[in-house]
């Protein structure tokens, strides 16, 4: 029998590699995606096709509601920054962060897991593009994996989790290299973190310059679809 | 001004007593209630009583369905067990363990902590009365606290986050003398795994069965209502 494993899978560009990778080296692979009150519906709309793609086992849509919080761009009213260069992407943790997001949804994937006899999770997290990110370190992945083994009937019992991060070192290009390498079709994917309303991505956010120059970097065109942008002559 | 804190609150008697004993201390409270797929309601209608009661800042029940990952006899289709005695509740992890839940809890409490500002996170965890929990124990919620402050923009940042567990080693009547103490009314709080739809306790699972063991070694009347059993001549 496969082994099983639980994928985070948010529709993005990292978290499909990641399922593709997981799905290349044998698992049987159970997808779980959030609705957390994200600006658009368009990365759930992406999660659903690749999850049907890659034909995993199940796919569960959790519904959290992350914007009682408040706190970030990505779920309240501040505004996504658009063309940064790569200095000022590198500098601080930019306000598209969402506090404790990935805790919580690692936190989601240990009960999932647990609930399965699942012991084997992935995450897309990467440290390098996105070094403003505290829950994207290695540091942060093994702290996680040690609370998770000591919060567990599983872990308790001598049957331990393990995360796995198998982007977590990779510059964008090189993660892209790896997907292209395992057929992994882009155009199902969505990165941006402001999409207008037909899903189009806006080319200028942190998220869509990163994807644009790991395409360049290949030498391949990114297959995303993006909106046109006005100017002025 | 008074310093701020998250109490997480369930509407029983543990968290009750934390909330009494964290805003005993001077803090100022804001308590946070999950709606997490429970058998039932009560214990909701318990906690914004009790929320109110102690006018808290700001009470936040937050939405979660743990349903979807099944696993437990607390929001799953297993019977709650009744009439154990105390070694049959110490023996082993019971079924009554929801996977990963503390984990879940205070993935969220970390969330509105560092939205609102706040470092200080009270949960009334006991490891005395459940050491079948291994979510309740004290190196589960170290590790917690240190994977915490890795994961947060606040706890890299050099301003770290605590997790305050001021029941972690009392036992059951010993934490209803301290709540006594306080002046907490204990009729407020709802302690049983399977209310009726009257909300009366039923007396006779794990937690009723420590609740008025508690109350019998403090001398004192359990003040909840209680539905009558039925018998046979």
């Amino acid at each position: 029998m496969k082994r099983k494993a639980i994928v985070l899978l948010s529709g993005g560009l990292d978290s499909t590699t990641t399922l593709g990778i997981a799905a290349n080296e044998g698992y049987d692979c159970y997808a779980l995606t959030f609705r957390y009150g994200q600006r658009h519906e368009t990365e759930l709309a992406c999660a659903k096709k690749i999850a049907a793609h890659f034909g995993v086992r199940d796919h569960v849509i959790a519904n959290i509601d992350l914007r009682a919080f408040g706190g970030s761009a990505l779920t309240g009213d501040m505004d996504v920054p658009k063309n940064r260069n790569a200095d000022e992407m590198s500098d601080g943790i930019p306000v598209t962060y969402v506090p404790a997001r990935n805790t919580i949804f690692l936190s989601f994937a240990l009960a999932m897991a647990e609930s399965l006899g699942i012991r084997d999770i992935f995450i897309g997290v990467n440290a390098i593009d996105y070094s403003g990110y505290p829950d994207c370190r290695p540091e942060y992945i093994a702290a996680f994996q040690t609370m998770a083994n000591l919060a567990t009937k599983a872990g308790v019992e001598g049957d331990p989790f393990t995360i796995y991060t198998p982007l977590i070192n990779l510059q964008k290009a090189a993660i892209i290299k790896r997907g292209l390498e395992l057929g992994i079709d882009y155009a199902m994917t969505c990165t941006c973190y402001d999409p207008d309303i037909e899903g189009r991505a806006c080319g200028q956010c942190d998220a869509c310059s990163l994807r644009l120059k790991g395409f360049a970097q290949n030498k391949i065109k990114d297959p995303a679809v993006y909106r046109p942008v006005s100017h002025s002559l």
